[in-house]
């Protein structure tokens, strides 16, 4: 696992079952051409289930998100069908049509209202989606659900990931113990279309759909919000938090049991988020920037720069400590500040004071970035502002599968 | 040539002497490790020579770009030296005297005041220069200062460019023929540490530094400004415009002789522009961007964000007509506007119509976009702003170059 998680005390791993109340499948229903699982459905069977929701930002929105985002009730969401193989983005009027029948299809397959469902895909852009496929794919999953379910949906949801993003822990809490699993795929370089990022996350805790969307927010702002493979934004991200209730526990705003679920969850989608950013295809590391001091607005601009830079990302892959382009980044990002008297640490060693370069043991620091993760923390004048983004780097086999795959 | 650049019919193309007032030569101090020539020397003769300058707007700015920027007459250099092999960036007060200690040696070289030499450098970050080499590649320069000693100053200039950036014109105006000479460097992607871009322009117009210093803004900002290899700005870009009057052909504000000599300065700095785009090591082609709509600084933030994406240039690599690629990178730098009404097209075919997939000839495109050069336009909604960026490819050189080379 990596340095930069720690598992709390209180959460620990169980392989099992999903949460009280889940059920779920994954099915092959040919919309992959590989003919693998690309039809994935989730269901909570308690009628009380709270959810909350995030969606990619993005201008151009997948019809699926359009969907879910406008056509759903955020906050009581009870049934999630996925698509693999196809993101039915960029696919107008008709695509959203796919959507909405795919929606009716799987709230009549689970019983649930069709404002209670949501629907997300992923795969290529620009290609019509046959919902009819879907629609027998979740014919065929509402046959197969099951508490153990959740490794196949898992599959289904998957495009070229290279392995599994799953979490299945159990909770201690002050009030008793809870059950939180989810489902993440994602890889930025290895998605031949897109770099979607799909996560579901269940509990049977009992939540408040508004404060179950304002912990969402504050742990998606430390982990999804926090990585980049490439810089790119999605079509058709999207994160659906779902609690059951089922355990009795119930866990309200500002309690200790508020502050060891949100603990739990926190950790959950930064294990996830991490997962994320390793598994690009070549990927050799994975590098952390820390940038504290400025204004919280100007430091997230150094980190970005720094974290989509092509010069760091291919230094990061070829284990080089090249600091000068970590400078390089953050002067581009900040333009009109020179001279900017900015420090660079490498793996804890200062390579850079005051924007001067300071000797060093380069052998040595050679070394030190040679591992599965590097860090790198810059300090800019001012104080208060801290922040962090972790990113892959930049491979050979990026530039293959981008470069040679075709729609 | 390439089909975005069209010469004036009024610009000749020919190879000869510099400007009247020019000398220049380039020669071997010792600060490149391959020997090669690394330190060039410009000189005009012209008491009256007059200049306009540009300097990268990076927050990390190296000391020669500082010496030349606070402690020169920007509108009234005749000297430039220049050293490739060591950027002098990153290198604190230490490096300032450095600069200082070149500017002072290159003003007693060539009998002009300190306050009308320019310094550049270009190579290595966070690195000491020693004046010292640099001093000594000026003494021996200064002897072999001649009419035609642009080439070696070119070479001089040079890291690991893979071809020369040169123009070397007669340009015929109404008033009389002027001459017009440049030589460039930059890479972008073949820099192991920065695409630093450095520009030196020379015409022996007479020219009025105010109206010299507007003429050079228009033509960098469809030129320089309009072109991204990698989205990674520089410590240390550089350019210098220097006329020296010896045609006693007189270029005033809003004549005829100011629109012609503008289209012939326009016409070298796009054409050196698009050198750099072009000199990436591995690069197969270029494309060029050109969004309509929208407003100026949306239509601006689309094309950096389809120039930069890595998706899109991975894919012009492989001469791949992924328009999704498109989509997706001006959706994301567009974020909170769906759904976007955008239209696409590759080579003059709409492949994508108000954000909806439009079918197209999928084997006709292919071929269209395996040239050398691959055009997308972007239609955005709303009209007035239009705007055009040139970018080269992401290839596996590029990742080989920036992962292996080590500092």
């Amino acid at each position: 696992m990596s340095r930069w998680l720690q598992r709390p005390a209180h959460v620990t791993d169980s392989p099992g079952k999903l949460p009280g109340g889940f059920r779920a499948a994954g099915v092959a229903a040919g919309i992959k051409p590989s003919g693998g699982l690309d039809v994935g459905l989730l269901v909570c069977a308690e009628p009380a289930c709270v959810s909350a929701t995030r969606y990619t930002r993005s201008g151009v929105l997948a019809a699926p998100v359009l969907l879910s985002r406008d056509r759903a009730r955020q906050d009581a969401i009870r049934t999630v069908v996925v698509n693999s193989g196809n993101a039915n983005a960029a696919t107008g009027n008709r695509g959203f049509e796919q959507a909405a029948r795919t929606q009716g299809a799987a709230a009549m397959a689970t019983g649930v209202a069709e404002d209670q469902v949501a629907v997300a895909s992923t795969g290529v852009i620009g290609v019509q989606l046959d919902a009819g496929d879907v629609i027998r794919g979740i014919a065929r999953a509402r046959g197969e659900l099951r508490a153990h379910g959740h490794g196949d949906f898992s599959e289904a949801i998957q495009t070229t990931d290279q392995f599994a993003k799953e979490v299945e822990v159990d909770v201690a809490l002050p009030s008793g113990t809870v059950r939180l699993t989810a489902q993440a795929k994602g890889a930025g370089m290895i998605s031949p279309n897109f770099a979607t990022m799909l996560c579901f996350v269940q509990t049977d805790a009992v939540l408040d759909a508004a404060f179950a969307d304002v912990l969402l927010g504050l742990c998606v702002g430390r982990s999804f919000d926090r990585i980049s493979v490439d810089g790119q934004l999605s079509t058709n991200d999207t994160l659906i938090f779902q609690a059951s209730g089922t355990s009795g526990v119930r866990v309200v705003a500002e309690s200790e049991d508020a502050t060891k679920f949100g603990e739990a969850l926190d950790w959950a989608l930064r294990k996830l988020a991490l997962d994320i950013v390793r598994d690009g295809e070549g990927s050799k590391r994975i590098g952390r920037v820390v940038v504290r001091g400025g204004s919280a607005e100007v430091a997230e601009a150094a980190a970005r720069a720094v974290a989509n830079s092509p010069l760091v990302k291919a230094a990061l892959h070829g284990g080089d400590p090249n600091w000068g382009r970590i400078v390089q980044a953050v002067g581009g990002a900040l333009t009109g500040t020179a001279p900017l008297a900015v420090d660079v640490f490498i793996e804890s060693v200062q390579v850079c004071g005051a924007g001067v370069a300071l000797p060093f043991d380069v052998a040595a620091l050679g070394e030190a970035v040679s591992g599965d993760e590097v860090e790198y923390d810059v300090v800019l004048p001012g104080s208060g502002a801290e922040t962090e983004v972790f990113f892959s780097d930049l491979s050979h086999e990026y530039v293959t599968i981008n470069a040679e795959y075709t729609t």
